[in-house]
């Protein structure tokens, strides 16, 4: 079984191909080469893989690129690449240019391979939601993003549920909550500033909250992420029908939630390295944008996509994994 | 005040201008220009008008068309074009190439102008909707075509959407029901069916009947169509928010309602020209494809968007407007 994965130099990306290392099956099958492309970075290749690894720099948005990659017919698609939100909203060009060109280009580049028709699990997110929000946000609640990031996202999913219906592809669309608490530097999400004010403190580094106590967000561990991924690769689709996309199960928390929490697990000292400054008007407007609402993610859960159940132990995952349960910031 | 409007040879677009024509202002402007264009027919030209009345035929998924019509800064376009349902079906091509590829070429048309914000009315359609529905689908309901001109038109609409947001055009997007009584003959729309056994028995001219009499479908005359479109072209845009589409009201009916509605209003004999015939696979999918349920349509109804009331008015409407009030199917 060949692998392809999008977007394989990004968090999700890394942390997808070392539990495919570890984890050397899906669905039953042996995995037999993963090849990880990035338009960024050479993706790393973890050491120790029974399946040779290839790893590349390229463009999705050039399409002899796109059909280049499938033209060895792999049968599993991770499509994790994507210019983020905040990048998306400052360059409208770059973002329609990678987020729905690139992918239309990887589909259509499926799409012209006849008897082909691989499993393709497509990461969308909790931003093609967009307020006003009822009391119930189910299942069948209205797209309407606010964000041009999240248009294209939405754009995607639709593309995701007109190929797959035509047989093209077996798509997959994951709703990601934001993936926290997000290892390594900062990037341009604007959706960062959730696992910033964690993250930094936690390693006695002095992080600056410039956005409302009272947003609110869906959260779900790296470790949920790759789990969400791996159970989209191996879900039976008949089960979806014509709507390929759903929202994934999340954590819901304020940021004033996300400082709590991390006083009952870290304590005070952790938490006096967040200083508030005046609201940074951009990133407001970003986060204002999504000031999601507890998604119940009912469907979801019922086909088996499970997450965390509280914002403490997102926090104890990173410790965990990070730090290996100690935490550098109480002892400095 | 300069009007573009895009699809001006359909019969939706004939019957615009001409209402234009006999109603020469809009927001208590006067109109000084209209350009029609078509990609299939140049579009007729009414007579009398009180302003100049350009036509012309033109490709709008060449970019450089989309520019050049742009570029006289029309205040209002309407983007009536479209391949229809039936043949975005049968051509995947060329459904994306024009529905989708030909908006965004209009739009960023617009947005290459700078201090350009014209007011864009985009015919959309029910067929952004697709089932399983519950029992209320009010506006909140998600978005999940099950056709590919159902996908495109979604598409259009979350693009109208971000173009709005960003403040390079001023959209307002319409949910079209299925317009009836069409008039004039037949196209590839799938819902044609829907029309063609008021229209074609009417004349007294044998029509099939070739899907079930249970599907479900909802209604407006072309009149109301008109009405929606100029009821757009002057709303209040700032009511709409970042949500810029909406379902337009209609009568709700099913094929055997449109029988019975035509037994009430012309008779048993025009009736009789209806023949019931064995299903045809592919014009029962696409039709299955919507089966649409009653939409309150409350948030247009809200904001001063009106239809008839009955599906006996509907027909009553186009004997009206095509034979002077006469049926001609009942004297053959």
């Amino acid at each position: 079984m060949k692998i392809l994965i999008l977007g394989g130099g990004g968090m999700i990306g890394q942390k997808l191909i070392r539990h495919l290392v570890q984890n050397p099956n899906l669905s039953g099958e042996k995995i037999s080469e993963v090849t990880l492309v990035d338009a960024f970075i050479e993706p790393a290749i973890p050491q120790g893989a029974p399946f040779p690894i290839h790893s590349q720099v390229v463009d999705i948005t050039d399409a002899h690129t796109c059909q280049s990659l499938v033209s060895t017919k792999p049968e599993i698609i991770f499509h994790l690449a994507a210019i983020v939100s905040g990048e998306a909203e400052s360059d409208f060009d770059k973002g329609y240019r990678v987020n729905l060109d690139g992918t239309r280009d990887l589909f259509e580049s499926i799409r012209a391979l006849s008897g082909y028709c691989p499993r393709l699990v497509y990461t969308s997110t909790a931003a093609v939601y967009g307020g006003p929000y009822p009391e119930d946000v189910d299942d069948d609640f209205i797209l309407q993003p606010t964000t041009s990031y999240g248009i294209q996202k939405a754009i995607g999913e639709l593309l995701l549920n007109d190929y797959s219906r035509r047989g093209f592809l077996d798509g997959v669309g994951l709703r990601l909550p934001t993936i926290c608490v997000r290892p390594g530097k900062p990037n341009a999400a604007a959706s960062g500033v959730f696992s910033n004010i964690i993250r930094e403190p936690l390693v006695g580094i002095e992080t600056t909250l410039a956005v409302s106590k009272d947003v609110s967000m869906v959260f779900a561990s790296p470790r949920s992420a790759v789990g969400f991924l791996v159970h989209a690769a191996q879900l039976d689709t008949a089960q979806l029908g014509t709507r390929r996309s759903m929202m994934m199960p999340g954590v819901h928390a304020t940021i004033g939630d996300e400082i709590e929490a991390l006083r009952r697990v870290a304590g005070e000292k952790v938490v006096s390295y967040i200083k508030e400054v005046p609201i940074h008007s951009f990133a407001q407007q970003m986060v204002d944008a999504w000031n999601f609402p507890a998604f119940p993610a009912t469907r979801a859960r019922s086909l088996g996509f499970t997450c965390e159940s509280s914002f403490d132990e997102l926090i104890h995952l990173h410790i965990e994994s990070e730090f290996d349960g100690k935490i550098p910031g109480q002892t400095l």
